[in-house]
């Protein structure tokens, strides 16, 4: 099967990380196509990038389309576009916020999130209650580092990471930790033999889930949410978005 | 004082209604400079045409910081990009959606939205609950008529908004009626008149409170949530919003 | 139009200073009537003040009535009363507890609220639950002042305002502080000052929130939870409560 | 043991008809004084109604403290004032409603409560979420009839009881009826005999619990919330609720 | 009346100090009959040993059945198998911890629980928040002693107790202490008297509530959640527990 | 790997249809070991049929580890033992419940849960709410079929499911249907076929989700919550759950 991993920021460094975690997890008969748009932020640090990182991640999915993907990864913490989506496409749709929040749970009781900057707090925040998970999740603890920081410095990221996810096991009794940002996959089994609980990264939870889900053949609705988009004219640079004539 | 309004969608027919009402309550000091984007979609009923209404509706803050304007008002019931515009401008954005909840949560106890098709249901439901608003809000009554249509057959747009509108009141006991598309504005007084209980359009709700937030010298907090987006590159077509060189 | 704003305790030294706080954001075309009652408590710092503070309130709605009152205002951080004055009247009526929560979430994702005795903190967290907000409020402070002392010893008022709005910046993020008590209005310009984030006083957002009301000619709605009080006698010293014969 | 009931209404009848019922379950040691204020209003069917017996409440408790009671039970649904009662005194103080909804929790897993005129419905349905048991409440179901046409005609009562209580457990599967009304304590036994559920009088309840908890010797927590009210004025009417000089 | 008083574990010397707390505050015409099952866990410190020691709960639900008790009281603080011992008997069956919650609810307004080993913490806070008791609840304070420890060492129990609750008063404002272990029960009244606010043993809380619904003449509602159990086999040592043939 | 498939009641033809359902998603390396317990009820449709299930759970998870099982899954929709079991071993333990739930989050909107007999709702909506899924459950709808009556006459239970979902689908929009008993499992297809939204099945969900943790190598927190449960005696029969010497 092809899984499409998008990486909605456009540093292809990163989305680098991201299909390493992803090839490094799938199995032998899944196929991984990790990409970044070709429109949007080179990083998603505020809901400024975020909206923006969304015209290139459907535009991702409108080629995945074409590409015969099965299932499609959004791979930043934030699950930018996740609900549109899922309009544009019958393939599953998974966020890799959900996807870690979601085992996190199966394996866990209660645990923490640490991520990027003090600023996207409030975004994770809202995330966490739409899915459920505010009961579960202990404290969302950011750093201070920004999320191309931690391509650049990945020694000085590790070691944030270390000192937060440490004090979440110990402060909060975090008995797991979830990683905030697909940019920290590759710290995830380091730092989960280190503080030896659970070190979710959401990245290859997601591309696990979409191989079971597509395993069984399931679809996302198309009953109502999730509908494709009403036909419309779409002007400016937007207008591909908009209904082929 | 300069209030934008900015109408996500790029029908300027509907623009010119939402200015009509917006003129209809502002005060004489006050300007309402009505807009619609010059990208974007031309009607916003999905998930998808929401999040692509986005770049549109900032780009329009953009510009407003360079003509004066003391105060925002997104008018398109999911309050598109609110969050991410209060990132780029120091002065107030106020959603119709929130406005008109919490001017109804003034005047009645308990109430009910009328809106656009079925589809767009669920994206209200979580809009409601992130206001804190889900205990007050009774029930989201749908017409099977999209954005536009209640530009074109106002008068079958009045009869379904009359007809929820009713069984709103009597079937639930709605105190209040909340409209739920920008584009019922016009019919807010007719309906109050019939329904005999507070009839909210978030358009003219959210243009009073600009008025009396700006006659406060308040502004958007900018100490962690809303502070201006971090320095970085934007690519592609939407490399104009990136942080300038 | 003329507001009138209930001071719901009986000390005249704090009305005027709610009455000067009023007079200072008012429209000129706004008449402020700054009152308060001829019954009831020199201040309000528990269940038992709150009460009893009310029959002087619906009191002065009343009177109101024939003052030709366009809206009210109650003055007092409980919001005592509130739910039966827009009983007693069709004009709008607003606690300067729900304006202060309102406007402040269009202007910060998170804030914290400063007030008096922390005895009182328990029915601020009911009310804070009861408008929906709890999410958004990340603590509730106190002070050892009671109300009167802000009258007293403003310096000592603005010092422990200082300190707590301080630590609620630094300590919690809080990206707006909220003035728990209708005599804090004085200090609410120079706290924000210095903090550097909204300082929101609710007796001025509820006067410019019931100016905007009142420009929109919308009314308490009298389907049902605030139809006028049912006929009926009232004995004892409360007799002239009861309906007119 | 004196257990003093107080309907917090000034209808005498009815007052009659709860002290029966207090009466008829109390323990043979446990002597019942039931009253009716001196001041208020002769039921309790709004907002502004329920204030305005709080003074009245306030009043018999403060005299019960120099009658020696042990116990307070606030006979009216609403639980007028019962966190004022608690300020002025040490003695146990429980509300009808709470009291109702605390047993029928532990005697039906889920219940709907039967009530009077449906203005009261948004009152009862923010009391029952204020005690934490919305999810147990599967419906607040009201009737046509007022307070004292209960007194009035006892046998429209019950019949109307009968047919909300008996669509209550057919038609939602209500496992436990709970009278939302003091003066239906007289039809609860008749009641529960009709649809073999059990009903819930709120008045028996709080008398049991009251014995329960005087035997056990506790006392309302006077650390902070329920403290003895600060030392204050009063003027006008009120003046006799103020401090002692 | 007669009251069985099941201790979930087998510890009979414990069982012999909640029996000594039961009837140190039963009425004169109450019997208590205290017991520990025949099978089951030494103690209850995990979900493991919790959902293990419902069979032997129930199989003392059934013995009551034949013994003629009025109601039954669950002494350990997981309330376990609350639920099914509704299914099985029509008399009333209380847990002590919903019992010590809804009691502290009627006499303080905010509280914390002390207990036992840290792990059972998740499992307290999804009891209380399915009592509907999260708002009030603020924080559950563990110790580093086991169940049986506090038998054992009762004094250094009593210093962890007075230790915890101590904080509990101080630095979160807890009006009451709720004691989170059956085996608690002896240390209250010298905690009730160095800490000076109610602390409540639900052992005592529970015996009491049943006294008081048997009064009543109460009975678990036996509509649908709480039915007998549908008749079927069971197989393996489990067989007694089937219908019989 | 092994995956160990629980049924938690010990009906066998019951739990070859699981087997059959799991075994026709497995992955080919993937090794279904599907069980019954040597203990417990024939069916589980209460509380009491639950709670008495878990022994017999808990004995197969404990064989599994000598059998060498990487993942467990517990098919029964109340997940009972689930959080027990985690502490018994370090391998994921998944229920059916829970794993229907996340799955339908990541494809529908909004979704209904059809199940067995009424009196289990619940239990379910406890579970639901639990899992912070009641926002996203639209309804739970039952049949009067109980659960083995599923596998006596499939012809009407397919019948009755067919019905319940499309009125799920019908009147309250529900955009998937989740299967509420391990024994529905072999219907999923064909009523997904006809309802034309995502039919969920928990069993061969939480295969699924079982596989992909462990490809994923992540086991179950040790570090609190879900610890080994702790040493101690049994007594009676069920002493040989107890530590061993």
């Amino acid at each position: 099967m092809k899984i499409k991993v998008i990486n909605p920021n456009t540093t292809w460094e990163m989305t680098k990380g991201i299909a390493d975690a992803a090839e490094s997890v799938r199995r032998p008969d899944t196929q991984i196509i990790a990409v970044s748009p070709e429109i949007g932020p080179a990083s998603i640090e505020s809901f400024y990038d975020e909206y923006l990182s969304i015209p290139g991640v459907l535009e991702e999915v409108k080629k995945g389309e074409e590409e015969g993907v099965d299932a499609y990864v959004i791979a930043c913490y934030g699950d930018p576009g996740l609900q549109a989506a899922r309009e544009v496409t019958e393939a599953p749709v998974i966020g890799i916020a959900e996807a870690s929040l979601y085992m996190a749970s199966m394996l866990a009781a209660r645990f923490s999130i640490v991520t990027v900057l003090p600023r996207i707090k409030t975004m994770l925040e809202e995330l966490v209650d739409g899915y459920g998970m505010s009961k579960r999740v202990l404290n969302i603890r950011t750093t201070p580092m920004c999320v191309l920081d931690f391509e650049r410095d990945p020694e000085r990221g590790m070691e944030l990471l270390r000192q937060e996810g440490r004090k979440a096991v110990e402060e909060e009794n975090a008995e797991a930790i979830l990683l905030g940002c697909a940019g920290m996959a590759e710290f995830a089994n380091e730092l989960e033999e280190e503080l030896q609980v659970p070190v979710i990264d959401g990245v290859v939870a997601a591309v696990k889930f979409a191989e079971a889900i597509v395993d069984l053949g399931k679809t996302t609705s198309k009953l109502k949410t999730y509908k494709a988009p009403e036909t419309k004219q779409f002007i400016g640079m937007l207008a591909p978005f908009g209904s082929k004539a």
